[in-house]
């Protein structure tokens, strides 16, 4: 421990604990749930929710920030045998940016040597599936995707419009497998981040979020960003990108690697950017790919590669609005132009691939082109690289790379849907990993909800994975106030998709939080929800007193007004008289009463 | 001026000027609109929104809280000669809730003698609309809808989906009037609320919001609530309901609506149940006509009147998972349930309209039976209300009288459209007004975002009025913070909606901040937004010099990884070599460019 050391948010959020599912083909897989319980007079198991936090939320775990998290996956990847560890690449001045020695982030304490394929095999999950088997990660995202809703077997309803998804009542193992062998599905593993919890991107499971976090070259610092991803992920992030840029990019994200429980996506060329001087001109392929080999080689789970941005579609970004919002898509249309050349991106696709293969790093294919603005939504430019992007994806596929695909940006609701069925038609039912999207530009600094009003239409369309936004989108870098507001935010967004969707079990937590609410269970009205720190300080600001988590009332209406213990009058006197009596006396009844079945059977549309 | 008086948050938004427009039909008509000026450098005329925010907002306008608003439509209403002045209802000490002496608020000090229409006749502006008269009211909304887009004509854009609304490319006073006429639209018009700034509710118009105010028996007070209205309208809530329950019901309403530009709704069994002593099964006909009479007499401009809770519908809550959540419904269910009688609401309906048509009040039909829980959406206890709500309508529609339909509640996004269609076809296509949808149970806490997903979606299908819903919704009473939450959540709701539904020029102001956002003219960025303040603040937490104002980055991504950045260096490159003569070269070249026009054009769906 040391000056340095990051301070992270641990414990266990209320009312719950953190249990551990073994495996059946795997029995020593530990699967983490969370078990939030309901006071006893409700009469009711714990509901099981899933649980992306990792150790920070374990009662029993203990997490040491300066040593990183237990290695979970090292003896799987090992025990396949086709792995070998090997010196790895020396860090240089350039990997932080040239930062100078008073200013450098330190280096993380412990080093690994690196692990990569031996004889030019493909080490991902996409290459186990195809050729059959069922990785130990596999069987795991198979446990975490069921939260334990074999046991719900008789109260699941499906009831929903998935739009062409297969969802499965109960996911097994070869459920698993075989959408990840078709493409469908990925499981973000860097055999070189064996620390993090197997996790599945896909149309046909529930619905993830990313959060993104990093410092720029304006503000913020490692201890900062280690924080942020822990606390991100304490609120329910599945991913966390780290899109750090500016300097000391390098051990900032050994940091972040080393103690996240969850895939780590990056966008290498900001770091590759920021080893040139951030001049894009002088990008060069080798710059590039010696970053993504230092990146694969600390752990980073996807990529984002913009390759998709090609020379001759940057003319169609002209007459836009705004132009390329994309970090990435706008510096290799800078790089393009000026070399009047076709992306070294697109043009190295395969050897990309090759180190991908060697690592299992995915691919998260940039939307470089992605619109800036709701005038620029569904354009030419936009779409003209998503089918280059379903090209990449075929290229990727052949190479056992795992693939998903990024998509926009802003656009109004009436134009969310098509920018599904394209990728879907196009991309060859690739996981879709959406930002928002944003469906108005006049709401800076609630941008977190113009997209989240977006992220849950097109996650209830198939996307697989929502990119939060945060409320300080277009205006500044988020605190760790705006990553938790992005986060609940974009939990509410995939729940509400997969309600939509119609996932089995989806519902049994909104069940069992509206009979808390409708009994006046407040403390299990707060513990289930998404954050229940925030839901017990709202209803304490006006009703502070313990005894009030027992009223039959909140302050919003008073006892009087309350329609619910209202409710439970009518009920009591609805029992009291007999309800089948009392429901046949008003239909028999005489001219007062109208015939129920008739008057409701007869307009039912 | 006393003690008593409130305070209430005056003056304009930033770069804002209170503009009026003259009608022509009657020229003496002074329609609000605000206009945003932007930079000279942008070379763009001022951007005009909507503008409920009345007086409040006007540099040139005195407000006096203790004086009430200029009686803007007084003239209007008298020069119709219909109505005649009368000494009205006595104040009773039930009106008030019995309150003390020492803890009463105040009375309004300006007493106006109230109007009503003469001789049976029917004052609204239906039964002007069927008369073919256009009214000073009608032509004051289509000025007020159209926001000078007759200047647009050039640049106007339909592109939307609008589910088969009718929305004309320029509203006339004429398509007011037939709008009006059909019971498709509604203007809320009470002739003793000659303040009111007329407004229109229609599936045709720009979808409107609504704040709920109004204090509880356990908190608030009447300044607090004069304040909450003022900052209500200032951040774009087109109506406000004023749900006070508790004491001091009558005076605080006064203060309420003599000071309201806009529409004010009430829920008149609050206060007749107040009056009996909070014993629902207390509630008389008698009182409750009497608590319509007062209130139609202070100005109140609609009713919720929950006639369609049924006594054979409560059989179909009990199984409900959270039975009966609306407060108007489940006071009325207990009520038929205890009496064993069908609701009086239902029963006197013919007379509550012989009351509304002789004030212009409008109907708000509420759905007592609304679902409130993912659970109980769309059950038939729902629909069966529903379908009375349909019946009203026409007995309603037969005695002249305005109406709108409120809708849920709580609804799963795949069954949110069905309420629209089905409210269409058994309303007749009276306006809609829902409340959310809330997309999911499980995030007390943020159900404004639940909400407003659900409210975007709702309002694109068709709902003419949102109903907003704060944080606090299931905690607690909203406090000034939360109401503005509230108010500018539906704003974006309301936004996108009008957006997806192809309304001309919604777009204007996205496109506006989209090109200010672009050309890193900031200070234009925030006067456009929603929420100029938030959005500097949040600029300014990173960035706070009057510089960075003007910089060419935020400290989202810094200066090297701006993208709008790099895309003004890639546009400057382009208009240096012609970009026509760009992209040309790269459609005709070799092997590296490929023929943009058939990429896209092949696989464009």
């Amino acid at each position: 421990m040391n000056a340095h050391t990051p301070t992270v948010t641990v414990g266990e959020l209320p009312a719950s604990k953190k249990v551990h599912k073994p495996g059946q083909l795997h029995p020593e897989l530990r699967v983490p749930m969370r078990e939030i319980s309901v006071h006893p007079s409700a009469g009711e198991p714990p509901v099981t929710v899933y649980d992306s936090s990792g150790p920070y939320t374990d009662a029993m775990g203990k997490t040491e920030i300066e040593r990183g998290l237990p290695r979970l996956r090292e003896a799987w990847i090992e025990a396949r045998g086709d792995v070998e560890r090997y010196e790895g690449r020396t860090i240089r001045p350039e990997d932080n940016g040239f930062v100078s020695a008073d200013r450098v982030t330190p280096e993380f304490p412990v080093r690994n040597r690196p692990l990569r394929a031996t004889g030019g095999r493909a080490v991902t999950q996409l290459a186990y599936a195809r050729a059959g088997m069922i990785t130990p990660e596999m069987e795991f995202v198979a446990i975490r995707e069921n939260l334990g809703r074999e046991q719900l077997r008789s109260k699941l309803q499906r009831d929903g419009e998935s739009f062409g998804a297969a969802i499965p009542d109960f996911v097994t193992p070869e459920f698993v497998r075989e959408e990840v062998a078709r493409g469908r599905a990925i499981i973000p593993s860097n055999i070189n981040h064996p620390e993090s919890e197997p996790m599945i991107i896909g149309r046909n499971f529930l619905v993830k979020i990313n959060a993104n976090i990093g410092n720029s070259a304006v503000t913020s610092s490692m201890a900062e960003e280690v924080e942020k991803m822990v606390w991100a992920i304490r609120w329910g992030a599945d991913t966390v990108m780290d899109l750090s840029t500016g300097r000391n990019i390098h051990n900032i994200r050994d940091w972040i690697v080393r103690n996240a429980p969850v895939p780590i996506g990056t966008v290498p060329l900001y770091q590759a950017l920021e080893k040139v001087g951030g001049i894009a001109e002088d990008l060069t392929w080798e710059v590039y790919r010696d970053t993504l080999i230092e990146q694969a080689e600390q752990g980073v789970d996807y990529f984002t590669i913009h390759a998709g941005v090609r020379l001759p579609y940057i003319p169609l970004t002209v007459d836009r609005v705004t132009g390329i919002v994309s970090r990435g898509g706008s510096i290799m249309a800078k790089w393009c132009l000026h070399h009047h050349r076709e992306s070294f991106l697109y043009e190295h696709f395969e050897e990309i691939c090759d180190i991908c293969r060697t690592y299992d790093v995915a691919f998260s294919l940039g939307d470089g082109l992605r619109p800036g603005s709701i005038a620029d939504a569904n354009d030419r430019a936009q779409f003209a690289e998503l089918e280059t992007l379903g090209e990449l994806t075929k290229i990727a596929w052949a190479k056992d790379c795992q693939v998903m695909i990024e998509g926009p940006g802003h656009v109004p609701m009436h134009k969310i849907k098509q920018n599904m069925d394209k990728q879907l038609a196009v991309c060859g039912e690739a996981p879709f990993y959406t930002l928002g999207p944003l469906t108005t530009d006049i709401a800076p600094g609630y941008d977190h909800i113009t997209s989240g009003i977006g992220a849950a239409m097109i996650g209830w369309f198939g996307t697989a994975m929502l990119c939060y936004v945060t409320p300080k989108e277009h205006l500044g870098l988020p605190d760790r106030d705006d990553v938790k507001t992005g986060v609940i935010t974009y939990k509410i967004a995939a729940h509400a998709a997969d309600l939509a969707k119609g996932h089995p079990a989806a519902k049994v937590r909104d069940d069992a939080l509206s009979r808390a609410r409708f009994e006046f269970r407040w403390e299990d009205q707060f513990n289930l929800s998404l954050d229940p720190e925030t839901a017990r300080a709202f209803h304490d600001e006006t009703l502070p007193k313990e005894a009030h988590k027992v009223a039959h009332f909140c302050s919003m209406c008073g006892p009087k007004f309350c329609s619910m213990r209202i409710s439970h009058d009518i009920r009591a006197e609805a029992q009291k008289e007999g309800l089948a009596a009392m429901a046949a006396k008003y239909r028999d009844g005489g001219d007062l009463y109208m015939p129920v079945e008739n008057s409701t059977e007869s307009t039912t549309t």
